[in-house]
């Protein structure tokens, strides 16, 4: 009864969210800060006798709010359930049945997955270094077939590397298809955000969410920024009231409050400086991260799924990759400065590490 | 740029929701009530800082709940971000790209769309009468190409009729594929939900939502009961947060609260039965109804169109199906009594009525 390419799916997994108290969780870039005070108001706002009422279908006030921050119009402005919604509509949208989707690896080990409930296909090149990613369009498009839809995250996940605008912008230039830039992370960048270029460029679009930066994971807020046309055709495509009355709420507040926001990504950041000079003091390879994480590998000798393992006996759970590319190494949220402490402290307490 | 299937789409049109305040909305089947209390409480109790972190993915507390109800387990249940994305998945789930859907017309319009989207095709036979639907297995059954998912809204929309259980029974055990009957009308019928017949039945799976008669169309509730192994197929395709911390929490506590809903659906049936006669006394045809709205035809000589843009003119909407089958009526939600006379004396009021 069940469709054969799901039947047979290996479906995507999230990172643990265990409901014990008392852990900490370092494990899937939450921030460690809460929400704007703007979003407790905004939420304690919202009429719950309202709830009776279907919410706007198409976030009138919310793309009002990005279209100011992103210094455009509203029309080019889709708000998704999460970017996991973006992202599968990215799919759905721009590769047909069949089709070719691409990206790098390592990488956001999602989109393979919804490239193949989508029955599409997906692959994936070596991530390039950073100021080899102009060359690295000439490269992909010899290919007899290139992708219709390649996914850039960037800066990207696991590795905490990221790419310039000028790469961006020469990728784009080069590529037949459309590059979604995935800036999941780009607020913790040195960059910030790329979303103008989406303006420029008619095969770029960027998907951001409110997930990380704006600590608002557990409300379910994501947007893109692309062009009328692409924003249109996300619209025909998404399910007619993809936002509830909070989640719209809650992404004009936080939005708004870009204060809030720049000064939590600022504490992450000088803690993830922090921490990344200690675990390097401690043998550790650790690369520039422009993210809210620390992409680390334990020092030679040491298997990084052992300290996982002992992380987390006291308590502290982080996340490790157990395919080739990324084994080696442990993905580690930035968390509070004191989270952290106690992270080194542990760390410290592991006999052979 | 665009997949061609999207970009050609003519997609759904959702019914208006109109911004301006003091109307009287009677278009899309709203419950005129506001939710229990104890959602109102449960909302408050969301914790807004632990909006930083992700929520539950598989909706563990609000499945043991719907468990609960149903007399079944967890492994029953999925939940979705409304209705909406149960039906949607339920094409992606038991419909091949190319394969076909079917269902009934009049119907609920969103279904073609989706499997527009999907690209696989849709089917529409003739809505039987009651009384008529296991005759009715025979004929479908009997063509070359059988749809592999087949849909019944029960009881109907726009029709607002209903089937017997032992029809849909009768339906099903001759069926060859997967019938999904879609409930969101059930609450406010004689015989109430069907969704037992999903765990009894394999090739049945009953989609509910919250959104009418627990008067949460605002926080986009929606959810399954069918066989574990369906259940798990959904969870395979679903986005990995579908379902945000107010939505989840609105969830448990709606389903906990029975006797609101159904001290609510009971004043709905109270005030449709009262108003079907007063438009029957006044010419109108109005076949007895399992819902929370009426399916309503003008006396003779009286557009249906018209009527309603004269409705409009005082605040008062309803919806009209411009198509050739649905237009000659209207569909007017029940709203609440003082909702209605109002409704009553705009209608006397329009001289031609």
């Amino acid at each position: 009864m069940i469709r054969k390419s799901i039947y047979s799916l290996d479906a995507y997994t999230p990172g643990e969210q265990p409901a014990i108290k008392n852990i900490i969780k370092l494990n899937t870039n939450e921030n460690p800060y809460p929400p704007s005070p703007l979003v407790v108001e905004a939420i304690s706002k919202v009429s719950v006798s309202d709830l009776r009422l279907y919410p706007d279908p198409v976030c009138t006030e919310a793309r009002r709010i990005a279209a100011i921050l992103h210094g455009c119009s509203p029309d080019n402005i889709f708000f998704g359930n999460g970017s996991d919604e973006v992202l599968r509509l990215a799919i759905d949208v721009f590769v047909e049945h069949g089709g070719l989707a691409g990206g790098f690896v390592p990488g956001y080990s999602l989109y393979p997955v919804l490239a193949a409930i989508h029955e599409s296909r997906w692959r994936a090149w070596p991530l390039p270094q950073p100021g080899t990613l102009g060359a690295c369009a000439d490269e992909i498009c010899k290919e007899r077939e290139c992708p219709s839809l390649f996914v850039i995250i960037n800066p990207n996940a696991p590795t905490s590397t990221a790419f310039s605008r000028a790469e961006i912008g020469e990728f784009a230039s080069k590529y037949p298809g459309v590059v979604l830039v995935d800036e999941a992370y780009s607020d913790f960048s040195d960059s910030g955000s790329m979303a103008d270029m989406a303006l420029t460029h008619p095969n770029i679009f960027v998907c951001r969410t409110l997930s990380k930066s704006y600590s608002l994971a557990g409300m379910r807020v994501g947007y893109l920024v692309g062009s009328a046309e692409i924003v249109s055709a996300f619209y025909k495509v998404k399910d007619s009231y993809n936002m509830d009355r909070f989640s719209q709420a809650a992404a004009c507040a936080a939005l708004t409050d870009q204060n809030w926001m720049r000064a939590n990504c600022r504490r992450i950041r000088s803690t993830r400086g922090r921490i990344a000079l200690e675990l390097i003091s401690r043998g550790w390879n650790v690369p520039e991260s422009q993210t809210n994480f620390l992409w680390a590998e334990p020092p030679s000798g040491v298997r990084a799924e052992f300290v996982m393992g002992e992380l987390r006996k006291s308590g502290i759970i982080v996340r490790h990759f157990p395919e080739a590319l990324t084994r080696s190494r442990l993905r580690i949220t930035v968390g509070t400065d004191s989270q952290m402490d106690e992270f080194l402290s542990v760390l410290d307490s592991i006999a052979s590490v």
